[in-house]
Formats: C-alpha cells, structure tokens, sequence
C-alpha cells in the first residue's frame, strides 16, 4: 500500500490533480498497487483564513507518507514569498529534496518555439536545499533610503556532493553518457569552485561519462541554439530553477514540463509537482493541461520502485500528446484520455 | 579632444578592437571629433608574465580617461574568476559602472533560433555594480568533506534606485514606454522586495510608463516565445548577465551583442566591450566577427554626447548586416565594410 499524501494547493493545482490521481488509480491494479490518499488544504486559502502556510503538525503529518503529489500554490493575493517561501520551499528543505529532477524532452507532435530544435531530451539535477534558496538572508532599514538588502547562497561540500554523485548515476544509466555542470564559477568563486572541484573529483569515479562545463548564462545560449547538446545537467538551485523554465519553454511551454523534488535516500518523502504555477486567470473553468501533472506521476512511480508503471503512464501520456491537435481539450478529457490508453496498454501488455 | 583607454584584451579581443577603432576614426572627422588612445595591456598575456591582473596605478591612468574601448579578456589558461575578477569586475565596480546597458535587436538579414521572433527590440538595464557579484563570498576548510562556500549577493536602497530611475528616464525615450523588472522575489524576498518597492515608488514620477514585473524564470520563458513584448528591462547583476546572453542568442548571437559598462553620472569613464568572450579558439585568424565591438562603439559614442555620430555608424552597422550574405568574412573586411558606409553615410549627409 502506497500512502500519497496530497496538496492539490491554488488556482489551477486542484484540477490537475485529479487527473494525475485518475491515472495513478487507473494503473494501479495492474501492478497490483494500492494508492490511499491523504488530502492537505495548503496554500492561499488555508493561509487568509488562518494565517497559516505549512503548521508543524501538518508537516509531520505529511511526513509520514510514501509521496506527496502538489497541484500548484500561489495567489496573486497573498505577498509574494509567503507561499513559496513558507509552503513549498519549505516542504523542499525539511524534507530534504536535495534532487530536483526535471526532465526535458521535445515529444513527438510538440511545436518548440525553435526553428531547429533537434532532439531534445535531457535531465536537469537542480539542487534543492542549499544556494541562494536558503533562505540566508536579511534587510536593514527597510523602506528607507539606507536600506540594505542580503542573500546569501550556501553551499556545502556535503549538499554539492551528494546531488553530484547522483547526476553521475543518472548520466550512467543513460545512452549518452553525458554530463554538464552548469554554474558561473568565474564570478561565483567560492561557490563556483566548489562545484567544479566537486564534479572534477566524482567524474574520476566515472571514467565513461563525458563531463562538461558551461557557465549559466553561456548555458542558456545553447538551450536557444543546440538543446540537442544536453544529456545530465547538474546546476544549483538557482540556476536550475532558471535553465529548467527555459528547458520547458523550448519543449512546447511549462503546460507539459514534470518535476520531481526527490529525496534519493527515502528519509521522507518525495514531492511530485509540474513546474507550471497555480495560473489563477484560468483555474476552475477546465482550462487547464493537466499532462505536467500526470507526468509527475512517472517520476512519482519511478521513485517508488514501479520502472514498469511508471514507463507505462509515459507511454500513455506521449500517446496523448502525439495525437491531439490543436484544438482546446477541457481538462478531465485530457486525463480520461490518457487514463484510457493506461488501461488499454496495460489490457494488451 | 576624447581621450580613450584601449584594453584590446585576449584571444580575439585585439581583432575586433582594431575594427571598433577603425570605425571610430572614420566617423571623427565629419563630427569634428579627435580620438587620443592609449593602449594598456591587461589580460592573460600580462597575467602569465608578472601575476598581475590591474594594477593599482594602470586604473588610475585609465580612470583619466574619457572613456574606455574593451575586446575581450580571460583564457584557458588562466584559473577561472582571476581575470573576471581581477580585472573586468574590478574595473566595473572601481569606476561604478552601474548601468550595463544590452540593446538587443532582431536586425533585418538576420536569422533567429527563434521560429516566430516577432520584432524583438529591446533594452536591458542590467546593474552593474551590486547583486551577487560582489564578490562578498568566502569558503571554509576548502578541498575537505567539510567545506562551505558563500556568496552573498549585496543590494543597496542607493545603488537599486539609481539604476531604476536610468532605466525609467530610458524607457521614457523610447516609444513603447514600457518597463519590466525582472527578479526573483518570491525566493530571494530581501533582495527582491527592495527592487519591486523601489520600481513600484519610482513608477509613480513615470505615470506614462507601463510597468510590470517578471520572475527571472518566466523571463527567459517569454524571450523564448514572446521577445517582442520587451521594451526596457531592469533587473540585477546576475540576472541581467543571464537575460542577456539568452537575448543575445534569440536576435542571432553574441557576435552582433554591444554592451557599454555606463557611469551615467561621468564621474568615472565608462567601458564600453562586446557581449562575447575572448573565443581563443579563433584567435588571430581573422574569423571574429567585429560587428558587437563596431555596435559597442555606438554605446560609446552616445553615452558621450554624440548621438548623430553613434546614429550614423548604427545606420552602417545595420545596412552592412542586412546586405552581408551567410559566406564567412574576414575581421578585417567587415570593419572595412562599415568603415567604407560610415565614410559613404557621412559624405552623403
Ligand atoms: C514557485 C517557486 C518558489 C519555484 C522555485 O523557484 O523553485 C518554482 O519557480 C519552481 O521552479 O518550482
Ligand atoms: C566574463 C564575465 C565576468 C561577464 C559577466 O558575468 O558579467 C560576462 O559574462 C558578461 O556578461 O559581460
């Protein structure tokens, strides 16, 4: 029995979920999976009526399930941070998802923004609980002209490392055997060298992976010009949040781009979310592209150990994908369809 | 009399350089104009031969200058950050170069990565002397399992106003009147509460300006699918780095990308290079591309008060790339090629 605590969150977050539910319930017999479902009220609403983000009780609640599948959180009505800050950063840190996994791949019927976008299909390793997301920073004489703002990126040899470590092991179970480490080491020394000098002594342990360095902002000139290039990605979190935004706009927009925030060592449990935000000018009317959301129920049932399920809800999903055209497809017809071609693939195979 | 310090630089930066000035020396006579260089040898070569990357008393001699002319600085063979650090950042931040100013353009003949461009025409107010390249980092017990590594990005009441009010009256000038900050401030809440504060109680002199706002990662989102909705970019100095080198790529490369390092109070002589790097890959062989130097020049000729000048070599620039086939040229020729329109434009007019 799989425990998936569940934080359909703001906005359009609710409406995807349920269609990454109704997958995930749909594959389930046939790999003899029992899915139980624990819903969290978290996100704008639960904080104006109670000033609450993340209650500790809640946190050590949602701790003591297998996953967590989260829709989106945020409004435009609450100060923006609260959430973020408060709710899923927070979640992110405390249970320690050091591996923020981001796959990127052009499927096949997708338009990219690229006249020549090649074959896209690379994993970005964004770093998930050090760097300027720390949270390290401060103000002085707010509002004032004197005002001093800081924000400091932390980085330990410890954090770099491990998330190093399992790019390599990703990289290796690729075809391509590929790995670029993506950071701005020529302005950002200290951190910058730590990550290279960390990368440089793991890469000895793998002699067959072809490693690579671009700093972020030449790294964004290839996602532009040669995404083709890129297998395994290893970046901070900072940059990963910005490279993975523009990964997902040059393989069709944020509407079909997965995430993972993975805690590789199974001490809590691992976060799925798409990438996409909470979109509140569309939420409730059934407008929303719920194939992210059920994409991260890939990375959900590869994390948990079900490769097979996991491969078959892809294969479902690019299916789906493949095949619709371009007219609007309401939000649950998104997640039937894909829910059929589950079941049939499964009825076949 | 303009006096102007010539840093040519590494690998392909002398190249262009001689181009840049060639362009510059063709425009003077019809603008009654007289360019004095004096040229300072800083870079690798330097570097490698006495350790030093810029003394003390050759930025002194520099800041007697009217302004400064930069190819390109860093090589391979240099540990990465010795030569941004120690000579490209020093010299931005000892002559508080706090608008990096990167007009980004889709010029006509040029072809983007981009399958739908649209009319991209913009301008980033980058900040150039704050934000996390400061250089207020440090590490602890490098090289051992226990190491820690900071950065600490640095923002000022002072020096985000400033750049916000240049990039207002920027946006004023222009015909869209439209300005966009771009930051991250639902992570990073200090910093980027300080710069949308700042934007929103400057907005308030500017009613004519329509401002908004743009998380960095959504940035590079909208730069891959809607450019043309850009007019005036604000943002900090690490972000801006990142933006620009992504807008660079969409309106054809970092070849054609002009930037000028501006102290827009003169009280110091700004810098005015090519967005591109040293390329030592390339070097003395005659294939760089002068262009982003010739176009660096127009910044220049601006910021020092001789619009018409730097109209004329833009007009020139501009007609030679839309005219220029994909057939590779020498440095030389396409210097000559603007230089010989400048000449053209300016016996003409
Ligand atoms: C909402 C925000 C805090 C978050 C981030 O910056 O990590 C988002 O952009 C993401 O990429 O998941
Ligand atoms: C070389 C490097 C220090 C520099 C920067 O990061 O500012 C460059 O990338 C640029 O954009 O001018």
């Amino acid at each position: 029995m799989t425990s998936l605590a569940v934080v359909p969150g703001d906005g359009i977050g609710p409406e995807v979920t349920r269609e990454a539910l109704r997958v995930l319930e749909t594959i389930a017999p046939a790999y003899d999976l029992t899915f139980t479902t624990t819903e969290y009220d978290l996100g704008a609403r639960r904080y104006h009526a109670s000033g609450e983000t993340l209650p500790d009780a809640v946190l050590e609640e949602i701790r003591g399930h297998d996953a967590i599948l989260l829709g989106a959180v945020g409004d435009p009505s609450v100060p923006s941070g609260v959430l973020e800050r408060g709710l899923l950063l927070r979640l992110r840190f405390e249970l320690d998802h050091y591996v923020n996994l981001r796959p990127s791949k052009l499927f096949t019927g997708v338009p990219s923004p690229l006249r020549d976008p090649g074959e896209i299909d690379f994993v970005v390793v964004r770093e998930g609980t050090e760097g300027p997301y720390v949270g390290n920073g401060g103000a002085l004489r707010v509002g004032t002209p004197h005002e001093i703002a800081t924000e400091v990126s932390v980085n330990t040899a410890f954090g770099v490392e491990r998330v190093v470590r399992d790019a390599f092991a990703r990289a290796a179970a690729r075809p391509r055997k590929k790995l670029t480490l993506v950071h701005k080491n020529n302005v950002l020394v200290h951190a910058g060298h730590l990550w290279s000098r960390t990368v440089d002594r793991v890469a000895q342990e793998f002699p067959d992976i072809a490693v690579d360095y671009l700093h972020v902002d030449a790294a964004t000139i290839f996602l532009a010009t040669d995404p083709a290039r890129f297998d395994v990605v290893v970046t901070d979190n900072l940059f990963g949040d910005i490279i993975t935004d523009l990964a997902a706009a040059i393989t069709g927009g944020i509407g079909l781009a997965a995430s993972g925030n993975v805690n590789p060592d199974h001490t809590a449990p691992s976060m799925f979310e798409p990438v996409h935000g909470s979109a509140p000018d569309i939420a409730g009317q059934s407008k929303a592209d719920p194939t992210a959301a059920i994409l991260s129920t890939v990375l959900l049932l590869d994390h948990l150990g079900h490769a097979d399920a996991a491969h078959d809800v892809q294969q479902a999903a690019e299916a789906d994908i493949a095949e619709r055209g371009s007219a609007p497809r309401r939000t649950e017809e998104v997640g039937e369809a894909i829910a059929a071609r589950v079941a049939e693939g499964v009825r076949v195979g």
